[in-house]
């Protein structure tokens, strides 16, 4: 979920118009930032997951509904991962760890806005890859250290991108993606997180 | 990925020695506990993801090894993990958004915790379900505005926790997992993330 800046005139927020392109509906892209650009409100968004212990270390999310675009909106199918943490860290492995995820969000939240970005742009990709890496000292979630972090203390992202463009153009599609990434965002400056109990 | 502090003695790390409660394998996650705080370089993890743009805003990720406990890892499977924007922000709604999994990472990582905590406490739980929500204004992502931010703005947790012990027990134990959580911590607090592109 991003998109692109440098095509915009700021007097109007228009975008020049787009060919399909990448298996983006470039036009229909465009007419939508333009919208939303007109009517703001159509930009607030929630999404939700709701979550179900199993046993152990194992649980399953459902992420089916989420309000946007002035309305409640479905996914085209109630949506499910599940989480379990593995052997080594005496889980039962049912599924990839909760921080596997944040990988995989990043990953995908940046390959979408390069998708979308190299459509404004006129740019056909060929192929996308990307490996995710995150360093994690678990003396800390494990109570041994208060002097360690819980959670990551960095994380290495490392694209392979090939398309009908020079490799600084391509490159140039990858960092203006990396600016418009929410998930970017949010791991990289974090965001106020509410835990409630109810009775 | 989360433990418990509170039953630590300081001297030694050595924790009491507990019945398998929770699904949770209690004795070998404290001998597990015990070992890592005798031999820091065991808690050293490196996790991974490889993801693959497949079209449009549709990506896919694998989830397969790792390193940790002194040795490359592997899950019992490889897993998958497919994500994409939904028809109303022009994607072919193939999975989850990027920014959903966020919601699923931090439900599934406190959700473990609990359970683990819950069980080196003697706590035997029934049921723990939570509902996450995330606030996000597209106008960031959009490119639309500079002054809204790409991620989310608030997320919300709420739990819903059954077992035998009274309310007030189960709360501390789901705070004792917000301490310990690493997915909350990450997003809270946020960490470094390097995006590189190799040709």
């Amino acid at each position: 979920m991003q998109d692109d800046t440098m095509v915009m005139e700021k007097s109007s927020f228009k975008k020049a118009p787009r060919e399909p392109r990448n298996g983006v509906d470039t036009p229909t892209l465009l007419a939508t930032i333009n919208a939303v650009a007109g009517q703001p409100e159509l930009a607030k968004f929630q999404f939700r997951a709701k979550s179900r212990w199993i046993a152990g270390t194992h649980s399953s999310s459902t992420m089916a509904n989420f309000f946007g675009a002035g309305a409640e909106q479905s996914h085209m199918m109630a949506y499910q991962a599940d989480s379990d943490h593995p052997a080594v860290l005496c889980g039962a492995d049912n599924g990839p760890t909760p921080v596997e995820y944040l990988l995989h969000a990043l990953a995908s939240c940046l390959t979408a806005g390069i998708a979308n970005i190299a459509a404004v742009r006129g740019v056909t990709l060929h192929e996308v890859e990307s490996t995710v890496e995150g360093d994690i000292d678990l003396r800390g979630i494990l109570g041994i250290s208060n002097e360690v972090r819980n959670g990551y203390q960095g994380i290495r992202m490392s694209f392979k991108i090939k398309g009908d463009a020079p490799a600084e153009k391509l490159e140039e599609i990858v960092m203006q993606s990396r600016a418009r990434s929410a998930v970017f965002d949010v791991l990289t400056n974090g965001v106020p997180v509410s835990v409630a109990v109810k009775g």
